[in-house]
């Protein structure tokens, strides 16, 4: 709103108002908003929250400490949400198309979620939403995402800008220049440019107008794929304090530099990156959204006192992953996000390897501890920790743990940046 | 050394050569050797130090968990300083006198940190090197840094890139030029274009040439305060686990950034900043600062199995100070390490007050329950904790004092760059 407003009064040369224009100004407002949001909100809605007996039902797991979380208020997903949601509002440029995709993909998964929390709330148990409304509810977002940039005539990207430089002693000229296109074009490390192409995938299709068809289906469907497997993937890391939105956060920050750099048509034009016009508005959704999870870790750090819910982790991992769609970088997700899909994965084989050696030898076997894979360290412990610590002797203290996710998250973004090699 | 030899086979069109060319290539690669250093060779360092009973001594001042720190290695700075060193010496331009004067200045601090903690060790005290000896240290770091920036012909400046581009449907024309100024010069919000100059200050004199250097000398003396006021900041603020190496990486991050945009031709001038050739150097160094110290967190992070001593303390202020100094933004200082400021300046309220009301009512009173501030909060307690967590009623936890602290940093340097207005 205040962007239209700002908008406005620039015809009227009114002070201040043309830095509503620039990305970064209104970005770095709706980071500062947001985080004021969560820190002066958060406080009351906890209290709110836990005066409501929305407590987590804690299944004990035998885990170190664990039993002390019990009566910990959930749902604070609701904090974010509403931390996202009001800046974008405030300085978001609400006609652009792909900010109306996030703000309608937050609400949507924030639905789902909040459903799911209120139902375990309501019935005393584990259970929430049933697995495949879940689901559907994931692929439908996916559809959604996916069939919009499709036929949106909005959506349009140029794949490399031709850039022509001249330099004298004290001179530079740069000319940028690129054709703008529609196609399901996406980013992929050791490939020509970093670029590729989904049609490739039906190129040989004769018909080229059937190739490119079948090319934008491929696409929805890796977008339908992406956007489950994030979802969920960040909805089991939510087991431990702080865990899911500091991880969040960092892969949220790597988004919003690729954004902001592909978003800028000098910028792509001097890194020889994918140049995606409108799709620097993201960097203020990313803006906000990073904001949320920082001013929520004030009350979700270790020790917690408020988690997230399904309402919090559904929708986390829902924008990450149609963030990541809209800048065309879905195929980096494996190793951006490669720690919620590690999480996924070690639930997959403990499941799977169980039910294979109790068909097989009579008597179910495990490949970890515990799975999500976080309990799986709560338990292993780490001998360099038990020799050398006095605080808790055995397993890997909880906020231990959860700070290493971090640090193995800021590895894997620093990972994806490199193996783009970008200038 | 890696960027000689590349330079070198870059002559002979070796495959991957160019890559050490680029910047945030040679940054990313600084930043995960870095971290990998400092997890791989921390954990044999920890059990080293450990071994050579280089505990810390501590004062039991009746805080919370305070005692099972006992026996904690301190010292771990030194895997700091080497995770620093060993990927700039690799991945750096060892001719870049940017690059140059970062080594020095960890070499530096870092030898007098070591001699701090060494004396600390054999004596069996905490008082450790003499204060004057420290900012002896400090103040002739500084003296080297103001005066090389004064005198060496390779640091120069453009104070704004003329920038003029011309658009049409699918082309841009961009023309970057500017003249190259040695001035002390340096950045301040608020101000046109956000320069400001220290000859400014001695503007009043007649002569030009005396008015320029005595404003390059007010130059050197704000560097010394700088360098003085961040190292002991950084010192006192090293009081809780993770609470110095989070927020100096913190600060990292937002002196990286700015380092990156002001050292590139074509970002300082479509952004309107001050552009400082050779200066993106830094972006590689910075690298492995934030690297190394994400590392460190693996094992100092909240329990910590060790401690960086002021072989890390004194050495991450003076680094910080030395590199907001070289790409002119000392005067931000002030804000974006806001945090170690309110510790020094706690406990100078404190000691101050308590003298004064010793002298006048014959009682010291104290205005904080303990300093360096971040005790104060220890001891202090958060009501909305208590009534919401179970975990420790009472005291703020220490994990969260120190997440809280990283969240305000995060604040401030978003406040930074907001207040700047950069495009």
């Amino acid at each position: 709103m205040f962007y239209w407003l700002f908008y406005f009064l620039r015809d009227y040369d009114f002070p201040g108002s043309g830095l509503m224009g620039y990305i970064t100004f209104r970005a770095g407002f709706s980071f500062a908003i947001s985080m004021i949001i969560a820190l002066v909100f958060g406080r009351s809605i906890i209290t709110r929250l836990q005066k409501m007996q929305v407590g987590e039902v804690i299944r004990n797991l035998g885990l170190e400490g664990q039993m002390s979380k019990k009566g910990t208020p959930t749902m604070g997903g609701v904090i974010i949400i509403l931390a996202i949601l009001v800046p974008c509002l405030l300085f978001g440029n609400l006609s652009n198309i792909y900010m109306i995709l996030m703000i309608v993909s937050t609400l949507w998964m924030g639905a789902i979620g909040f459903l799911d929390d209120y139902r375990k709330l309501k019935y005393h148990n584990k259970d929430g939403l049933k697995g495949k409304y879940k689901v559907t509810g994931q692929v439908g977002l996916g559809l959604l995402v996916g069939i919009t940039m499709w036929l949106s005539p909005n959506i349009v990207m140029s794949e490399n800008m031709e850039i022509e430089s001249r330099e004298g002693p004290d001179l530079v000229e740069i000319v940028h220049s690129g054709t703008m296109e529609k196609t399901p074009q996406t980013t992929i490390p050791f490939f020509k440019n970093n670029n590729f192409n989904y049609e490739w995938v039906t190129s040989w299709i004769d018909d080229p107008q059937a190739a490119q068809t079948l090319g934008w289906i491929v696409f929805v469907f890796v977008v339908i794929i992406a956007v489950t497997a994030v979802s969920n993937g960040a909805n089991l890391t939510d087991g431990l304090d702080g865990l899911c939105a500091g991880t969040s956060a960092i892969i949220g920050v790597a988004l919003a530099i690729m954004a902001y750099l592909g978003g800028n048509i000098i910028y792509a034009g001097y890194l020889n990156i994918m140049y995606i016009p409108g799709s620097e508005e993201l960097v203020v959704y990313a803006g906000a959204f990073i904001g949320a999870l920082v001013g929520f870790l004030w009350y979700n750090a270790f020790p917690a006192q408020v988690f997230m819910g399904d309402t919090g982790s559904l929708t986390l991992g829902g924008i990450l992953a149609v963030f990541a769609i809209l800048i065309r970088k879905e195929l980096l997700i494996p190793v951006l996000c490669l720690t919620f899909f590690l999480e996924d994965v070690s639930v997959m084989i403990q499941v799977g390897y169980f039910k294979y050696t109790k068909r097989r030898y009579g008597e179910g076997r495990r490949v970890f501890k515990m799975t999500p894979l976080h309990h799986h360290f709560q338990k292993a412990g780490d001998p360099s920790i038990k020799s050398v610590l006095n605080y808790p002797a055995g397993p890997i203290p909880e906020n231990k743990i959860v700070v290493r996710f971090w640090i193995v998250g800021i590895l894997l973004a620093a990972i994806t940046f490199v193996s783009l090699k970008i200038r």
